[in-house]
């Protein structure tokens, strides 16, 4: 039996190729005959960087830029095809994982360290920027990327407005003079996890709290949000609050595809492109993905979802392994078959998380013992 | 399909009805047409008496006894057989759940109240009594139960020992007057859950820690066990430390053995046969059996171990779904074809315990799709 280890990250817990490497393991202990194809997945989230070099070989350089408060740090992106296609993740220089919760303030946080990292990939001679944007500790609209790529927000007199979200409050006008070189004979993509618009309250505002915005700095981003829209359609002549997912990484994709070109797509399926899943998928039985949790919420372009809607169509259905599951998830509502959550102890998470591994693997392993006995179960008329 | 659901309780959590009927539920989400048959199952731990009125309907009667430390309660017995067989558990009068953990020690505890719920039930004129052994708070060798039966420990002296455990260590013989009138013409059968001998350091003593008995008390206990051997050899001939489940119930097995003739089954066994087990296991494809926690003590002779067993001999896989499974689980050296845990959020034991049964009910759903698929795949070379 051929089986596709097709997993995202369980964010905080395993890394999707060690997500790949536990179902593996767990298959072949199910049936030592078991064909596994490891294929780990990200959507553009936080370490869709570390995937698709994984997935299709490639070079890693790094370099030193700027955290969201400011501070040095080395950061790294890709080059894949021969140099052609640079990559890299808003999350490595912008992300979460830069801060201390008592750090977390999208109000100062800035996106400059992206900018900063995408120069260098620019500069490194790519003829393609591929940019990861989930996970991002800003709600800056790209206000500190474009500043970083030479292209300052200005405010009304003129002046660069400061870093971090609250500059969006005295946005009038981006410096468009360097713009045009950047772009020329470009292809820049933008992979979003999510579908939010720039504005309004289910916007990128949707995300500040979890940013670290109290109502206040909610309310303050939200108006900076609206500022940016207007600059922003007024300067590419593009309906910027149309964007389906222009409020990714805090308003940065609204930014990039206006004034850059940058196309929007949905992550998973450029990974999946990039790794030739339905190749890799032909004469699979079963799928297994798996992810972090999966609650009503859980967004249909997020890894595990791509998977499963692109293996159904080609016939193969798709069993979901979770680190959690709420409650009000409805299987009904996904293209997954079936839906096992992975916890073999009452623990709490932090606990939980450093046997992610082991239950991952064990859940693998018994999900498939079940599956295969039923194949060869007598059928009964 | 038919689908035969034959859980344990989930001790703390779920009764075994509950438990038989969260699978059932899932069952018929997974598939509407499938036949599922319920059948809570149990091994003579504390809940047998009521799975086996469950299971075997008939007639439960209320009686005042006394818990392990002396106090007054109303406890139950059942009748089937239209009254020719008496039931009744250990853990009712003398049981666990009768005491706070600040009252629990087993130099006190006695099994007196046990003693009066056998009393009220052979005055029944049951022709065959069935006592649940699983479950008790005490170690006292049946002490306390033999004196409420009328057939009280003496010391050297001829006076009557105290009750508790403690009364083990002034034990010399019984009285043996009140014996024969008990037995004659009456089958006593008991319902073990642990292949533990009387004496010895893996004998009644491995639980009596458990009960609450500090080094001190199990350095009485244990010499109490020996006292206890070697009057029950004396009085009835019959090698009480050879009885490979003697030490039962803080050694009541042994004692109700060699001096009252008792027979020691393993619970599951029994509680299976009285269900017509392989009748109802006839045309299903799968079992489903569901236990509180696995790991590698996991005594053969619990329920979903007897379940799986005997399924398997009938050529019937079972599936054992558990709140927890330990690391150290091997299903290697289990009945069971695989083992998925049923927790879906990481959660303290307390409240993981309050969602038992919905738990149960979507990984039974689950896993039962994933089976389905299996089943309705086409077969590959």
């Amino acid at each position: 039996m051929k089986l596709l280890a097709a997993p995202n990250a369980l964010k905080g817990s395993l890394s999707a190729q060690r997500a790949a490497e536990a179902i593996a393991q767990g298959a072949r202990r199910a049936s030592s005959s078991m064909d596994v194809i490891e294929l780990p997945v990200a959507d553009g989230g936080d370490g869709t960087l570390d995937v698709l070099l994984a997935n299709l070989g490639g070079e890693a350089r790094e370099v030193e830029v700027h955290d969201p408060l400011g501070r040095t740090l080395r950061a790294r992106y890709g080059l894949i095809d021969c140099g052609r296609t640079a990559l890299l993740d808003v999350a490595t220089a912008s992300g979460h994982a830069r801060l201390r919760d008592s750090e977390r303030d999208p109000l100062r946080a800035s996106s400059y360290g992206t900018g900063e990292l995408m120069r260098a990939a620019l500069a490194s001679g790519c003829e393609r920027l591929v940019i990861g944007l989930g996970g991002s500790a800003t709600v800056d609209g790209g206000l500190g990327l474009l500043a970083a790529l030479g292209i300052p927000g200005l405010d009304a007199s003129g002046h660069a407005v400061a870093l971090g979200g609250a500059g969006l409050s005295e946005l009038t006008r981006f410096d468009a003079r360097a713009i045009s070189s950047l772009t020329q004979g470009r292809e820049l993509v933008c992979l979003c996890d999510v579908e939010t618009r720039l504005t309004g309250p289910d916007g990128a505002l949707l995300y500040a709290a979890q940013k670290g915005a109290d109502a206040r700095a909610e309310a303050v981003l939200g108006a900076g949000l609206e500022r940016l829209a207007v600059a922003l359609e007024a300067q590419s002549g593009v309906n910027a609050r149309a964007l389906v997912s222009g409020g990714a990484a805090g308003g940065i994709a609204a930014t990039l595809c206006t004034l850059l070109g940058a196309r929007l797509v949905p992550g998973i399926d450029f990974v999946l492109d990039q790794a030739r899943f339905e190749r890799k998928l032909a004469g699979a039985a079963l799928v297994i993905t798996a992810e972090g949790r999966l609650d009503r919420q859980s967004a249909f372009n997020k890894g595990p979802f791509g998977v499963a809607r692109r293996a159904r169509a080609a016939g193969v259905p798709t069993v979901v392994l979770a680190g959690s599951i709420a409650d009000d998830f409805e299987l009904e509502a996904t293209p997954f078959a079936a839906a096992l959550a992975i916890g073999r102890e009452a623990l709490t998470l932090d606990e939980a998380r450093t046997h992610a591994s082991s239950w991952l693997s064990a859940t693998s392993e018994h999900a498939l013992r079940l599956y295969l006995l039923a194949r060869e179960a007598p059928r009964r008329p």
